[in-house]
């Protein structure tokens, strides 16, 4: 199933007064960026945790469980937090610690299980049919993508129009959300570390394939399998495809926080990493943005 | 003398195709930061170099020599590099290397000497009669405090309006720009550190005074001496005057980090310091904005 611009919207009405706008910095006539690490969690999770919680009405007792590379799962517990009900995040043994401490802080029981996404989310669901919890898949659910768009909408209203979009993917939930958003209005350019390239090889597959997956940023990006309402959703936008090598992640996070005093993961640099490496290269003119998404790392690891 | 809302709307036609519009994140609708670290050189000082280096028109063959604490250089080495010219910098030896590297890195000639700013400031002076190189003083001249005031604008037109207004204060050329800026729209509140009380003591004196200074972000609010011209319009725009304790500085940048993944440098969350530690209590419903001005840092210091 496709989502629309339609579903974002209505997910943009619902979770309106719990997630920030996070800024734009117009950095030049040709490129912008949206501080999207500047969301409550420190990455744009939160905005589909929320649309997921909302639109699913009356939860359980037993509240809500998520498996997460770490940033869903912090998304899923601050909004849990904020709608008042349990939240439990099974995480994979790569988690930064970070982002473990996080969800702790947040209030959330924390399960740390598995080498990859994909093994603590078989955790996560096995556990769920126990509890009754609601399950909120990092990717997969459609209110989820939903959700994730309001970002897209934000870009739109806060640049006043872009030719073209880059931004980073795991299993493809926020590509597919800002995609839906922009409905054609500028073209999408998925950014893929070459370690994790899920999408990449979805696309040439023709449908979901399960990859390796690994590199710096594979706690944030590492989902084996892009979701399927997110690839249908990629695809009917025509969004493309690009992989950045692994130096290139690094160099770029470096750049940020050079160039901008900006410190984010890996997998928040990874949609710069496209420019900075000349993966993507703008045409004269081009009015280009690129998502800052995600900056739940530990900060001693800039110098 | 006193600088006017129309010597920064100079300024900023002046300058606005060098320094960036630093973009502004609306948390609450209470509560707006001014994330000003983001601009050219990690502080908001670009904008006074510029403005001071324009207005004087043709520059000597020797450039350009400033002593700093640090921010006020970088801004002077990087508006003298986009412009042209040559740029000596002196600083005192509290410095932060992350400073004098980036200094460095601009292609500034970098002289460290003296405890504090004044020293340098002294050793600078005297270097500049030899050389011939147009002094550009951290916050003495009146360009440079419309510069600065530039920023102040940008936060009107991007909040649409506000009640109120936190700055951190060094030597005030910042404060005195954004009360110029601001001209009677919303209240000022000049924030700084107990044990840097430049402006404090100077209001209480009624004129500029000479103080004692030190503290974790004395590196860049660690001027002994307020500014005449910035003085005057800090008076003249009736800005109220503040101090935060050492412990409320490091603790309100840490809830910078954690709050909104912002790492600053500790003088760029002095203003904070005000809020976060009850210093300064807004009224129910007031609208406060926060200037988040410096981020030249090592961000392993955050953790």
């Amino acid at each position: 199933m496709v989502v629309t611009r339609g579903d974002v919207e209505r997910a943009a009405a619902r979770i309106g007064a719990h997630v920030r706008r996070t800024p734009v910095l117009q950095d030049t006539p040709e490129l912008a960026l949206k501080m999207e690490f500047m969301q409550h969690g420190g990455s744009f999770k939160a905005r589909g945790a929320f649309n997921r919680m909302l639109a699913a009405g009356d939860l359980p007792e037993a509240g809500v469980i998520a498996a997460s590379g770490g940033n869903h799962g912090v998304g899923v517990a601050y909004a849990a937090r904020v709608l008042g009900v349990r939240a439990e995040i099974f995480v994979p043994e790569i988690c930064a610690p970070v982002k473990v401490e996080g969800l702790r802080a947040l209030g959330a029981r924390v399960t740390q299980t598995g080498a990859i996404f994909a093994e603590a989310y078989e955790a996560s669901a096995k556990r769920a049919a126990e509890t009754g919890a609601l399950e909120i898949h990092a990717y997969e659910h459609p209110d989820v993508v939903a959700g994730q768009g309001t970002a897209g909408l934000e870009l739109l209203e806060q640049t006043g129009g872009v030719d073209t979009v880059l931004v980073a993917v795991g299993g493809g939930g926020f590509v597919a959300g800002v995609a839906a958003a922009l409905d054609g209005a500028a073209t999408v350019v998925a950014v893929e570390p070459a370690l994790s390239p899920t999408l990449h090889d979805a696309l040439a597959n023709g449908g979901p394939v399960r990859v390796q997956v690994g590199g710096v940023a594979a706690d944030a990006l590492g989902a084996s399998l892009v979701g399927k309402a997110a690839f249908d959703t990629v695809v009917a936008a025509g969004v493309r495809s690009v992989l950045v090598a692994e130096d290139a992640i690094v160099e770029a996070r470096r750049h940020l926080w050079r160039t901008y005093r900006v410190a984010t993961e890996h997998s928040g640099a990874t949609a710069m990493a496209a420019l900075t490496s000349g993966v993507y290269v703008p045409e004269p003119g081009e009015r280009v943005a690129v998502f800052v998404c995600g900056a739940n790392t530990d900060p001693s690891t800039l110098v």
